[in-house]
């Protein structure tokens, strides 16, 4: 029977370092801008919210960066994670292309997010951090703060989305349970939530309004900083051990992929899975296609406009150039809340302009039926955000088939869908909706964009 | 940092056989009886239920029972399951004991229980099968039943306990996303259904109606066998490779438990666990203590009788002599509905009554409490059947703290509780009941025990 194989590092082949792709990029990212000044901005405009090791790794040039041995020690609960060649899956498709997936649902929060949390919670409480305040969507973010702040005896809060805090109590309960706080965003506990909800004190949230009230709490707290779970550079060096573990286990599997892909909401689970492959071909390794799999209703890469912009509703962070929707944007309702961003991570949307990444857009329906399809032969239910990225696998696969050809495709199962099976629940009975993003309102809020001289 | 470190075997150390403890037993166990007859039941009793693989694995007296190639290639994408010690939880503890546990919920259902359902679709697909009909309570058996069955192309049909069915979308939406059918029990689409409906219309059902229905289906249609997903022996020597690859990370650890603990419902769970390590024991081995524990509200082993009862509630199956609590006994509602059933693998109770193992009883609410404490320990929140394992441990370390001596322990953490968050919700907010089992409905459930001569 051929069936799908495991392929396990042995424990000291786990990362030692995280890889930093700014340092093999052929043109330098475009700077972060202090919106007052238009100018740059400099480390101490980021310390209020975020301690100096992670600031220093936003900006590094370094290619390797040491994986302390406490976050390295919690890695080993869970990783190195398994990478499957999916031959169940490849059997069903009739394809001659060979997939492999790597699947980061066997961490304790069920997703890859734990990656980045927990060395943003050993950076801060290095620098003597008391709490750390932040938003989530659908709480996969959240969830793995609150696991790794249990660990180093540090104070979460988490401002998640409301619309997805009364419709997923489960994330939430799953937060509770590791002793973190949670709020309803737009709450009435901050000044940019008390804004939002005097225009509208019925809105559902969104990612840009909880990551407002969050960054406000940290700003105006001493003992309290700021945490993103994805969009920043430190975050998506941090995924980096995804990729890395993959292409150790490719060369067990005696195999390279010509395809990697990756679910795209703010880019970090992308990244992970994709930066070290991009990086290898930089430096003059094979070449290897790569592909963010983002909503087709909120499409930032494949419809939004490069340019600087917020990354809050409340406009209290800096300005990033990136793929965007204007920070005004709300999406339509769908499932996979963890891609619900108005931006894309700055380092993603320049390698896209760079011609170094490729993009596709899918709506909620079809990815569902992938999830489907996937967890019939593979026996893994993908989280909604997943089910993109082996939504895109598959075509990938089908193209082979159609076109005779045998190519190899790895894609990063970034989570397992166990939280979100009302998702699939809503799916099996026909009630999902392909909603489009209204143009109008996409067209309102890109004219919101702030003038930057620099662009 | 001293962190949780984890134990895994290579690939080729996997079990290639089940461990089947009769080989073992100083005492040989009663046998299951044909309740018309009172005479002993022979293999054509059996045949109409199940495949004749699985019903001489029943009756095995062989030590070890090969694992077939395929059904060991589909135990691979998961197996070996980490053994994982839990520093982080001692030290919160501040006790001088170690504690190991073993992690099932790795599995793509997220449980224990794949590890039979796999091999029992195997048996029945080689036997040429098409369809299996099955019961579940909470859901954990029906969705690796399911799984199971899309793996092999076999057809599945779940009888789910109605409330559990009405209160637990989640586990019925991964059976539907494995494909496999799920009717609410007492149904209108069996005999022994609608007799339970006839005398009470709002029956909110249990796993012996349930049982009751799946068997009347598979009994009455020629290409349908029954599956279960406990109690009998071949289901419990299946479970064997949780406690045979722990024993060789045991010894990786450099480590013996002086104390093994799995939570016990209808039993395979904590056989899984503890049988490999009592069958060395009795081999010569060391003496190592085994503790089954049980939910106080439905308490077989601690509170029950010693003697033949039926498995079902519609009196369709053969007798076996176990400890029960009648066929008639509805425990109060708990969330472990893992941990519901009336009576207790006859092997477990066998073993019971020889002294062999040690059995207690807890309430749901201080099991969720463990259940919290391991979560921010240990990062991984457990299934609620799991979480009175988890609390056993606890104790155990405790009391090794008041007697200031060490003691191994190890327990199976059979599964997480990702779909199980609405229990942890409800503890949260202070909602569960420590509800006792109604005294005089045990008494009258215990006094229609069936009369067999031969006890």
């Amino acid at each position: 029977m051929s069936d799908t194989i495991k392929y396990l590092l042995p424990e000291e082949q786990i990362p030692k370092t995280w890889y930093n792709i700014a340092a093999d990029l052929p043109v330098p990212q475009s700077p972060v801008l202090n919106p007052g000044t238009g100018q740059p901005i400099g480390p101490e405009d980021l310390a209020p919210l975020f301690p100096m090791a992670l600031i220093g790794q936003e900006v590094s040039q370094e290619r390797e960066i040491e994986i302390p041995d406490p976050v390295r020690d919690v890695y080993r609960q869970w990783r190195c994670t398994p990478l499957f060649r999916a031959r169940r899956l490849e059997k069903a498709l009739d394809t001659p292309a060979k997939i492999y997936y790597k699947y980061e649902g066997v961490s304790p929060a069920g997703s890859h997010k734990p990656n980045t949390a927990v060395a943003q919670a050993f950076y801060n409480k290095e620098e003597g951090i008391k709490k750390i305040c932040t938003e989530t969507g659908a709480g996969q973010w959240g969830s793995s703060m609150a696991f790794a702040g249990s660990l180093f005896g540090i104070d979460v809060q988490v401002y998640m989305v409301k619309i997805s805090y009364n419709q997923k109590p489960y994330r939430r309960a799953l937060m509770e349970t590791y002793g973190a706080e949670c709020f309803a965003s737009p709450s009435d506990r901050t000044e940019a939530g008390r804004a939002i909800l005097a225009q509208d004190p019925d809105s559902t949230g969104s990612l840009g309004m909880a990551i407002s009230e969050a960054v406000e709490v940290a700003a105006t707290n001493d003992d309290t900083k700021y945490s993103l779970g994805s969009v920043l550079n430190h975050v998506l060096t941090h995924q980096t051990v995804i990729g890395q573990e993959a292409m150790l286990q490719m060369e067990m599997a005696g195999d390279y992929p010509d395809v990697v892909i990756g679910a795209a909401g703010g880019g970090s689970n992308f990244a992970g899975i994709a930066f070290p492959f991009i990086g290898a071909n930089l430096r003059g390794g094979p070449k290897v296609r790569a592909v963010a799999v983002e909503p087709a209703a909120c499409p930032t890469l494949t419809r939004g406009v490069y340019a600087y912009d917020f990354g809050d509703t409340g406009h209290l962070t800096p300005l990033m150039r990136m793929h965007t929707l204007g920070s005004a944007f709300v999406p339509p309702g769908f499932h996979a809340g963890g891609l619900r961003y108005h931006g894309m991570a700055g380092m993603v949307s320049h390698l896209a302009e760079q011609g170094l990444i490729d993009a596709v857009a899918y709506h909620q329906n079809p990815c569902f039926a992938a999830g489907v399809q996937f967890a019939r032969a593979e026996g893994i239910v993908p989280a909604p955000e997943s089910t993109h990225a082996a939504k895109a696998a598959i075509d990938e696969a089908l193209k082979c088939k159609e076109e005779g050809v045998s190519r190899t495709i790895l894609f990063n199962l970034s989570g397992h869908g166990h939280f979100d099976m009302q998702a699939y629940t809503d799916y099996h009975a026909g009630l999902l909706k392909d909603e489009d993003y209204d143009e109008a309102a996409l067209k309102a809020s890109l004219d919101q964009l702030p003038q930057v001289a620099a662009e």
